[in-house]
């Protein structure tokens, strides 16, 4: 109960108070000589208040701050990065640390109640008490307003606009939602992951956790999770692929066996070194994928060619350290997939195979996702490593412009058959050479969920296609006010509840909100931010004219349905919904995928947020020399959010199945050399 | 390509046969002085073979041989334990190793193949080869018998019997089996661990893995796996709860929150400390169970009375380190499980639900895998550490006369809530105090198919209940010879493909087995060696006849179905086996549940293979008593098998809700005080 017991010592009374707004504690280093003594400056602001890095910095005067280490924060609060809070400040440190402090706090009447938290605690005060408590401490207080300093580094204000008129309209956009009390505070089209990390967390689909890279999924998303790979298992069984499970640890020695494939991920293994108090003799590494976990059992496994194919898949999660800024659902340092690992006789077999699965990844973000997705071929820099070719489907996130590889199947070739020995006797003698199996390697993981939100949602919040939704439909009673009678309450509650009781008996994931203590309002906002695909409306002139009124998630669209063809219209507007957001999704990929022929165009088309198709040589170094060529330094995302971004070029995102027409004497977009190929560019995830 | 280079050096020819008989290479280091040099033993003996300890040191003339650790083996044979294989011999260990010699080798023909392997690779040769070889390095051979040792370690022989009888008789039993080409080579009731080892691995359910203690859940058990999720899926949904996830990884501090808790798992915990080359600031754990990685975000959420009650589950594995002997699905470092985690306003809602999962735990070992449970209360020794009580379903394993914990309910009361600070606002007014949660956690892994396997299974191999078996029924072709015409052949070739696709159509799990090159008894084989359900046999009468004939696996009863009533006769045919199974099973738990009241035949009653119900006081420290006072020497089973086994005490396997009438003046089994309850005491897994 360390945060209690220090508010206690301090004899800061703590409140009760379930609508506190939740505050947060964060320690910044700033850049100094390596023989200065550091002065951390503290960030204490409201937890729904953005502040980037530049805005602190402008504010402390001090050059590029970054996240304290927690050896610095023991030695400055005496108390882990985890368990720090403005409860541990005190006289002593006066002078050797500054407070950034948020305006929204600074400008809070007294008896407003504000939250502070630990990892594991939390506790309730009223912003006097807290304002006084820092200013006897002596500390220095820099008061600062981050939404001014966000909106100017977000997007520098047209030159006709004041920097107080460009503040006033950014307020102007965020007064649509009730930002205090639940929605979304910041607008997709101008500060994309703020308004990104809002929705997952908004919305119930995810919630940050302790350690750093990993993430909760929670119902909201773990029930798409879970529809997908209903989906997928009876699509691979009909292939005649079965499902297994294999370890999470591999040994260093089998880890390592294959060098080209090893390459890439060692940098980012996880090891375990130590079981209880007994360090281990030999350290094991966490899967960061199962090609070599594998293998040595499909060599033991496979001893003629009547074991062949053998085709196996596992869910399961695999670690992968990174040391990049972590996203959710995009870069996460554990994540969930599924990995399909099938050996062949022939190599036709094979290839036949890698190619069904990757249309059924397609499927999976068309049909169930409603996103659209490009199929193709990575180059051979992009390719998996140790392995022939890889084929992937590539999405398109329009709202920043960027591509982002959405699933991945490889045909291994015959490399890793070699290097484990997965072989058979020659089917046609055994005076012939051995025949090495021919492999695939497939996965899909959660990411998909991330590219479906950034896809559809908006700033209401979510925004879920009807089939992987687990509400699909929330009927909600409306026009029940203080002032009706009980009959009419009786007579609208209980249509609702039978409203929803039919839905459920036809198959549609529904429910119903009789919640009396929220407004309707409240619950229509609550319900959209959730991303629930269909809201009901059931009031009394409903009730009068056997009614019920639907509201699309996406668009607002309003549909009367009489109650005699309730099942079968609620179906048909999900399935039009369902439709709609992939129509509307690929409209925009096909708006912003532009052929590009000559250089000049490149960047300008790239920061104009599409991805681009163009003639190319098919060169890796030309394919280096693009990427370098098209970086820039500044693309508008907040550095702290992407540390990648400032300067990223184009990669290849891939080589698609669908070609535009090559002319025949097309030279490449970069180089002088023939185009052999057209190749999909663009920044990306 | 170590071994393959290594036997080239050595000019070994290698040849390739896929019927290979595979050998072990296993390093033993007897007791020794510390002060004197070690002479290891190497045990080389068909991978078949079973070589306990006791035989080794006899054989060897040694004391205490215990397996070699890998500094050992590095210091003698320059390479790990995972690639050290005979081709690491060579004169200079003359005199400095012992080599152990399976006399099944040492008795084979020249032109025999034998297969000699090491964690990635194998290398066929022929005994001729080998031994010569082994000859020519001068290093001590000693032949041995394992087989004669094996029976004498594990049931005396009878006074009557001389040693030869005993061995023939041994031999007689074992030749039901074809165990040279795939079968189960030892005697479920005569070597127990043996049997299931050959079973899990032989019926494809499990391969041992190269990181000790965790296995490869191969497609046969994973289905089992799955069947139960579907099931439990559908069962925990109607009770409200939903599927999440979350993340593998546990700081230190928030795992240590609880002390009663992690007092339990601290020992096992393994620790994440590298990632890549880079040390962890802060070493991180792998989560043993989750209460202490979720509560924290349970205190997160739950704001007011209106968001409990809260129920998650997740489907995910868990790693406990445990240092005790491993054993499949049974006890093993990393397992796959669900938990369920639920917070409740009243501390009635939460103990109903503790009883409601119960129930259904029930269900899964009696209605899906025909396993018998006696549900009950765990005692304080016994229960959950950090909850308040623990409800459990214990199963039994006739052939060994063990207890075995099934599954277990936890009520938590508020203990985590009080730790986490898991509170709401009191519904009846803010001025009464807050209400902290009502929390349970209840659990059921893998082990469900360990205990199926050993109740059902035989020597013949694996028995599946219809229910959860991934081929229900298999057709195979009957009385097709060489001398058949082709138009027989393609009759009944075609007969049975459509009574598989018939079969399929009616949605019950078939497969055939047209396979020419083997015959009808040994494909008979070796679906029964898999567990499948059923074998329909079809053959020139069957097609005169227009039916088929049903074999059951568990006891071989025979059916002649009428194809016109062949999707109902098959699945009626499934359901009694289902049935039959639990019945048996059930008879065999029933007979061997034995009511004992007075101490003199507390142990004679464990020692005949049963579990007891006594009265009993009820106190802790008798219970401790209880388990000295019955434990023993020597149960019989092969001490290499589970270290613990041979002293174990009678543990309190739980209370049973089914409670037999107590006398008014019925005193406790083992002491003085009145007795307050029925008992339920094993020896258990």
């Amino acid at each position: 109960m360390a945060l209690h017991s220090t508010l206690a010592a301090l004899s800061l009374a703590t409140v009760s108070d379930e609508n506190a707004l939740p505050t947060k504690t964060v320690i910044f280093k700033p850049k100094t000589a390596k023989t200065a003594v550091p002065v951390p400056v503290v960030v204490f602001a409201l937890h729904s208040t953005q502040t980037p890095s530049g805005a602190i910095a402008k504010a402390a005067g001090v050059k590029e701050p970054r996240l304290a280490k927690d050896d610095l924060i023991q030695e400055f609060f005496n108390v882990s990065s985890q368990e720090v809070s403005i409860a541990h400040f005190d006289k002593s440190l006066a002078g050797k640390i500054k407070i950034v402090l948020d305006q929204k706090i600074a400008s809070a009447n007294d008896d407003e109640i504000l939250e502070i938290s630990t990892v594991s605690e939390k506790a309730q005060l009223t912003a006097g008490q807290i304002k006084g408590f820092l200013k006897q401490t002596g500390i220095e207080l820099i008061e600062t307003d981050f939404s001014a300093e966000v909106v100017k580094e977000a997007s520098p204000a047209p030159a006709g606009d004041s920097k107080k008129d460009q503040l006033k309209k950014e307020k102007e956009a965020a007064k649509l939602e009730d930002a205090k009390l639940i929605g979304i505070t910041v607008d997709k089209a101008k500060d994309f992951s703020n308004w990104y990390s809002q929705v997952v967390v908004k919305g119930e689909m995810l919630d940050y956790y302790d350690v750093s890279g990993c993430y909760i999924l929670r119902p909201n998303s773990y029930a798409v999770w879970e529809e997908i790979q209903d989906w997928f298992n009876i699509e691979i069984k009909k292939l005649g692929v079965q499902n297994s499970y294999f370890p999470m640890f591999v040994s260093a020695k089998v880890l390592e066996k294959e060098k080209d494939h090893i390459e890439g991920f060692a940098p980012e293994v996880a090891w375990v070194t130590r079981a209880g108090s007994s360090e281990l003799d030999e350290h094991i590494a966490i899967r960061p994928t199962s090609e070599t976990v594998m293998y040595p059992y499909y060599a033991k496994w496979i001893r003629s060619h009547r074991d062949l194919p053998l085709k196996l898949n596992q869910w399961n999660s695999v670690v992968r350290w990174e040391f990049k800024h972590p996203q959710p659902f995009l870069r996460t340092r554990e994540f969930l997939w599924q990995e399909g690992h099938t050996a062949h006789l022939t190599k036709d077999e094979a290839t036949t195979e890698v190619t069904q699965i990757l249309d059924l990844y397609a499927r999976i973000y068309e049909e169930l996702l409603a996103v659209p997705v490009v199929k193709g071929k990575k180059t051979e820099n992009e390719k998996f490593a140790g392995g022939d070719y890889t084929t992937t489907v590539e999405g398109f996130i329009a709202a920043t412009g960027r591509g982002i590889q959405g699933a991945t199947s490889h045909h291994l070739g015959q490399n890793f058959s070699k290097m484990f020995n997965i072989a058979v006797e020659n089917p046609d003698g055994s005076d012939k050479p051995k025949v090495f199996a021919y492999q695939n390697s497939w996965g899909l993981s959660t990411r998909v969920i991330g590219v479906m939100v950034m896809t559809h949602s908006d700033n209401k919040g979510l925004v879920l296609p009807p089939r992987v939704a687990q509400t699909q439909a929330v009927v909600i009673p409306v026009g029940v006010t203080k002032n009706s009678s009980e009959a009419d309450r009786t007579a609208i509650n209980g249509g609702a509840a039978d409203i929803e009781k039919r839905l459920k008996h036809a198959g549609i994931r529904a429910t119903s909100d009789f919640r009396d203590i929220y407004t309707s309002g409240w619950k229509f906002a609550d319900w959209e931010l959730k991303g629930t695909p269909l809201r009901l409306e059931f009031g009394p002139k409903d009730l009068a004219q056997e009614q019920v009124t639907a509201v699309r998630r996406d668009n607002n669209q309003k549909y009367t349905v009489k109650l005699g063809e309730l099942e079968s219209r609620i179906a048909e507007i999900l399935q039009e919904m369902q439709v709609g957001l992939l129509e509307k999704a690929r409209k925009d990929f096909d708006t912003h995928r532009v052929i590009v022929e000559d250089w000049k165009d490149f960047v300008p088309t790239l920061n104009a947020k599409n991805v681009i198709l163009a003639p190319w040589c098919g060169d890796a170094d030309c394919e280096d020399e693009i990427k370098d060529a098209s970086s820039k330094k500044d693309d508008g995302e907040d550095e702290d959010v992407d540390e990648k971004a400032p300067s990223m070029g184009a990669k290849s995102l891939c080589i698609p199945d669908a070609q535009p027409a090559l002319k025949a004497d097309q030279k490449c977009v970069r180089c002088d050399k023939k185009a052999v190929t057209y190749c999909m560019f663009g920044r990306s995830y």
